[in-house]
């Protein structure tokens, strides 16, 4: 927490500018003695928080939050066979208490299917009861052996909202799996970063389920991050958890179901899509602080000027902003640079010249500057908010097209990918899939749905020339 | 979710009473196959989220949230052996990870000072970098070996919140036990629930700390539940830790440090103190639904009386209430018992001779009747709220009362704690403690300070006749 900590490493040196950031922004400390286990400082929980707080209040809308427990018993677990699979690698297994033998090891939960299935299994009954929407925010643990990174790969993943529906037929749970992707652009949207929506490549859906469509976005580095997933698991789940209803006609039917998550990558977007080299830019609804009030205190007036500074903030904070005055006994400059490494998205500051002109200095984190009337700043600010959003989702969304390339050829995909992502017809097969793998050194990320018309469409297979899907191409986290 | 699930077993058999309402009120699923593990329904979530949200919110006044990591390594976690002692036999330890073993074996947090204090001896360097004030809202474990009871003895603990504070001097250490003391009566306060502050005898104080502050209650059967603790913890984890501060002379000092906490068993009392034969009667403040509208429809003006029946809920949602109109096709007996198992303060009744009359009958869930003006009625609504929760304060602190007996002779003590429990006084000494616990088959809770006028007072001892304090005597959860 050391304010004179230096410069940043200029953004365009990610990787070195994301670690760092992560102090001196005060978003999380890393030296916790357990790899890939972090703690979050206040100032970085409280960005978590707004941006939870958001995800729920759209959650809240059709979804209950509910709360399942950490430990899932080794024979639950164990049950679905293609979901075991895909991580037993990764689990943690709890095998001890006190100081004896547990008779069943307990898996802390990876994800929590097999924590909620069984009691969905005794709280469904007919067709009535359903649909059923439940929501969690909880830790989830994967033992990565990996390199993990803050964030972004994670041993214990803080904050895992995980949603899990139930359905009565396979159509309906296709159009929750509509409405979570819709819920999904929606937050994001909130927080100004700009996504990629396709459909995983077959062997790469989650296990157990029919199919996984896609969130990402694009890193500053070019790599794709996975800031969400929404799964259809048709009946997978519900036949091996027992998960039956009865239907109109009196018939026991299995049901139908869907989970979708988000975990705390949503923040390493955040932080990493809209940052610069000052620090950390935040998107007004998401900024712990929303507006930092720095009096230029200087002779005589520092009294009055400390004073009037202190009322702005009083009545600021009674219209609902969240405001600061910065009234340390330090320069104006270092606490600019305090205040914009922590992403506060507008500064006001106020001297002698200001005050006598009822005037006040804003300057947005973007560097805007302007001078308003002290009489509506509450209306002003509010405008500034708005603006200052917009030009950061055109910003974000700018550098995300920056990072696209469109190709026809196999041969063009490895330069495209060199700068980010390619976007070329893939016809669906695992060799075609296989070879452009190979020859281009990134991955196969999944398929992009007609309903895109920026990125979607139908083609011709870059390798077999059948008939194929526009295909998001690249290197991912 | 079973509506028609039959009558509470009446309060007086409380233990009967209190596994009822958990499923009846949708509070708690207690099937899940872990014994120890339960499921939180989304009723009970929401009753759990408004009150940690008053905790939060008397918290954030001078303390900041933060989030450190689960899983505690075994070399950290050894480090201080008094601690160590306390908790070796209620241990979970994660000893594998995927499908091999782990160099070190991690223990789940039971509580999180061997977490967090490592991360203090980095954060902590001068006296300019204290207090620090720290909580966190998080799940711990403990491998309980008694019967285990939902929200009141648990293997998971779901909701614990734990504040951890550094300060540079014992005394002023000493004053953030006091503060924090004020923040736990002052959250109860808002809770309705009645409480009895002690110091614990020290065979029953926190593991590695100099004394514990106790914040009890008692139970509907007399039992006295622990549901807040304050520890100072001296200088036993700075020196384990070796959490230092360089002082204004540049003397470096081992910091002074205190812990407090409130788990979920606050939500145990909020439930089984307030309620009554008919389910739960909660607090209007934490209520998920304030306020229920039942519509009286009979033949003709169904359609008026639906309509009006929900312009007031978007009225009164408009005015900060969380509303209900509960519009199903039931008959209003099964409505009003519904809402009535939940908790809801408040049913207005809307019929047509209401509509007719500009009225709204009123009946708070104590059971007393008005009809209220259709004009002002937020304004009545929220008198009746404070009335109600005045109401509701009385009554638990008259039952708390009931519970007590102070006595002046050990005889007495056991026909005392036959309904409640004992205050007699006791010098501090261990072999009059243990005669006072053998012969009425109570315990001794804790000594009562001076400051609490009501019950505290000095006196001399019902075993040895020495100086002594009052002192709380009982059977606890």
């Amino acid at each position: 927490m050391d304010e004179e900590s230096g410069a940043l490493p200029p953004k365009e040196k990610f990787s070195e500018w994301y670690n760092d950031i992560l102090w001196k922004a005060e978003i999380i400390d890393v030296r916790y003695p357990v790899k890939g286990l972090y703690v979050w400082y206040p100032h970085g929980f409280a960005i978590r928080k707004n941006a939870y707080g958001v995800l729920r209040e759209l959650l809240d809308r059709d979804h209950q939050e509910a709360l399942f427990p950490l430990l899932i018993p080794a024979t639950e677990f164990m049950k679905e066979a293609e979901h075991i699979k895909g991580f037993e690698e990764e689990v943690y297994w709890v095998t001890k208490g006190g100081t004896g033998e547990l008779d069943i090891p307990l898996a802390l939960r990876p994800t929590s299917e097999t924590a909620i299935y069984p009691m969905y299994a005794l709280w469904v009954r007919s067709h009535a009861d359903l649909p059923i929407r439940l929501y969690q925010v909880v830790n989830t643990f994967r033992y990565e052996t990996k390199h993990t990174r803050p964030l972004i790969r994670l041993r214990e993943i803080t904050s895992f909202k995980e949603a899990h529906t139930v359905h009565t037929t396979w159509e309906k749970a296709e159009e929750q799996v509509e409405s979570a992707v819709t819920l999904y652009k929606e937050f994001y949207e909130r927080l100004c970063i700009p996504l990629i929506i396709s459909r995983r490549p077959a062997w790469d859906k989650f296990p157990g389920a029919d199919y996984t469509i896609a969130v990402d976005t694009i890193m500053p580095d070019g790599k794709t991050l996975q800031i969400g997933t929404v799964h259809h698991l048709g009946d997978h789940f519900s036949r091996t958890f027992n998960i039956t209803y009865e239907d109109e006609k009196g018939e026991q039917k299995f049901a139908q179901q869907t989970c979708y998550g988000i975990s705390e990558r949503c923040i390493a977007a955040l932080l990493s899509i809209h940052g610069d080299d000052h620090g950390l830019i935040l998107p007004p609804e998401i900024a712990p602080v929303q507006v930092v009030i720095v009096p230029i205190v200087m002779g005589k007036r520092r009294d009055e000027i400390l004073s009037y500074a202190i009322a702005l903030e009083t009545t600021l904070k009674e219209k609902g902003l969240r405001v600061k005055v910065d009234g340390r006994d330090i320069r104006p400059g270092a606490k600019y640079y305090y205040w914009e490494m922590r992403g506060v998205p507008l500064r006001l500051e106020i001297g002698p010249r200001d005050i006598d002109a009822r005037v006040v200095t804003a300057v947005s984190r973007d560097g805007i500057k302007r001078t308003l009337p002290r009489d509506r700043l509450i209306e002003d600010v509010r405008l500034l908010f708005t603006a200052f959003e917009e030009r950061l989702r055109t910003r974000a969304q700018a550098s995300l097209d920056q990072h696209i390339t469109r190709v026809t050829l196999i041969d063009q995909i490895q330069d495209a990918i060199e700068k980010g992502v390619a976007i070329g017809q893939w016809c669906g097969g695992l060799e075609c899939a296989q070879q452009i793998e190979q020859q281009s050194g990134g991955s196969v990320l999944g398929t992009i749905s007609g309903a895109d018309e920026t990125l979607g469409g139908k083609g011709t297979c870059v390798v077999c020339g059948s008939s194929a899907t526009a295909t998001l191409i690249g290197r991912a986290y």
